[in-house]
């Protein structure tokens, strides 16, 4: 039998999904990143829960504070993913003996800076003793019936676009947690990316309301992930033609010898959006992203193989369905 | 400063939300069993969140599907005591890495009962890696404004009762921490009742549909402790007349040379129940429950002091704000 070190999230998931009774004429199906549940007069409650564990999402040296505004981000990155406000936020927390009134002030205040952020309000919650540090949110909100951008959708000939460059939380990893160097203005750019990890909350409700996308994903698991998670729901592949590597962590790459390609594709804990989108609606889409503040980058292009490959210089590389994975504190 | 371990559960909650913007025109306030989030045509989406962490609230040799199904019964309690039902659940997990593929279906059907005991369905979720076994859900529910059960809205002369006995849950905690003894029939049900929780949500729906109660709260801090919960959110303090102890928990405590009222009052997880009713409305919801299966037992009433009084055989003695405190596994 299996032990849960060797078991994985995904096959965890599977396994507990497998148990469960549905309900019946489930909005949207499991394994997209929000759960919805349907209230009347074409409304859907959206409802989505994510946990952030001290030992394998919080790294050495990033305050409380941080922590607890990043699990924020992680579960409003998939509302924005979705298309979808966030409006009220629960909060759960496990929190370790050791921990000061201060440590305590410092997660209250993190928390309310990360929903005023993104417009919600942190309306309730509850608190445990735990071995770990433990910040398990539940976020809700409404969408329209039909709004929503979904993992499946994508059709060959459309457009993959993300929302921002890749490479940088994976770079700042590197350097927090294996002693990899840069110059100080490089360092602290990637570093920060990883301290202050920002949704795309903006940019994903614009994206909704152009109608221009057919399916939408955060990046959180990993550029090559989130790409294999649409291939999946949607029965396509991609053809990716530009890879999205931020200068910073392209300079980073090549001064550690290391490959800018996998920085940018198998990173994660990074909340871009990747997203299809019409051709012909292209436009539209990308002014949209740009009306606020935003921008919309075509990478490639959605196929009828089920894969993910690289076009660069004209030639191709298959993209591997390897997604980023926690690291753990020692 | 004061570390975690001398900071307890409630001077957390209090810290935290004193760094919270408050959502404006909140229809509930915090402190209360749940949340609400405020969604148009005279409806509130309802939200609670609870984490069950395997050091405190899983008793050695409880199983990992009566864990599971446990983490849905504290939440399912809470919308019980406000008289809403339970739609949708989130399940947020915290799995250590030694759990097998077995344990992890175990936990599964346990949330797939829990939820379907209770008429509600698991609709997402997410699961991590942890140190302890955590199972945090969040629910969902609509209620109708100005329908729920509150902790605030007892008045003096109004009747207070319970939804059933109490003492079985802290004697069997007992048996299975302390090695007290009981002959097996009693050890038996006593340990069930740790074992296999259950909320009072057909009590609860029906006392709210009954318009009868005036404020009501569920007892897993202890009875002892809800009381004084109301007390605060009421402004109003108690005269208990009649001890509502199990006699299976009677009869445990004079075998072990316990005080029975002990166990009743201060004991804990146990959900029951307790709110306060008109004394005119007394039979409309003593009727409610009744025609649900259930019984309400009377047990004093609402006096204008603040504080909880325990009236036997003509004597007074002040019941203390004592709450349960969760055990911990060594």
């Amino acid at each position: 039998m299996k032990a849960r070190e060797n078991l994985g999230e995904r096959r965890i998931i599977e396994i507990i999904q497998s148990r469960l009774d549905l309900l019946p004429k489930m909005p949207i199906p499991f394994g997209d990143d929000i759960s919805a549940y349907n209230i009347g007069n074409g409304k859907l409650a959206i409802l989505k829960t994510d946990m952030l564990v001290g030992k394998t999402d919080v790294p050495p040296s990033m305050s409380l504070w941080q922590a607890a505004r990043k699990a924020v981000v992680m579960n409003v990155s998939d509302f924005a993913a979705k298309g979808v406000k966030p409006l009220a936020i629960l909060v759960s927390l496990g929190l370790p003996r050791k921990l000061t009134e201060k440590d305590v002030e410092e997660i209250g205040r993190g928390l309310n800076s990360g929903a005023r952020e993104y417009g919600a309000y942190i309306v309730g919650g509850d608190t445990n003793e735990a071995s770990d540090l433990v910040i398990s949110l539940s976020v809700f909100g409404v969408a329209e019936k039909g709004s929503l951008m979904l993992r499946s959708g994508a059709e060959p000939g459309d457009w993959v676009a993300v929302t921002g460059l890749f490479g940088k939380t994976s770079a700042g990893l590197k350097i927090l947690l294996e002693g990899f160097k840069a110059p100080k203005d490089i360092c602290d750019f990637l570093v920060e990316a990883v301290y202050m990890p920002k949704a795309r909350l903006k940019e994903g409700l614009a994206l909704a309301a152009s109608k221009a996308v057919t399916s939408a994903i955060d990046s959180s698991d990993g550029l090559a992930w989130s790409l294999y998670e649409i291939s999946k729901a949607s029965s396509v592949g991609f053809l990716i033609d530009s890879v999205p590597v931020a200068a910073e962590a392209a300079k980073f790459a090549e001064m550690n010898g290391l490959d800018p390609f996998e920085l940018a594709f198998y990173g994660g804990e990074e909340y871009e959006l990747v997203l299809t989108v019409k051709p012909r609606l292209w436009s539209r889409a990308e002014k949209a992203v740009k009306d606020v503040g935003g921008s919309l980058i075509r990478i490639g292009r959605v196929t009828a193989e089920k894969r993910v490959l690289l076009e660069t210089e004209g030639e191709k590389r298959v993209i591997e369905p390897r997604g980023w994975e926690h690291f753990r504190r020692h």
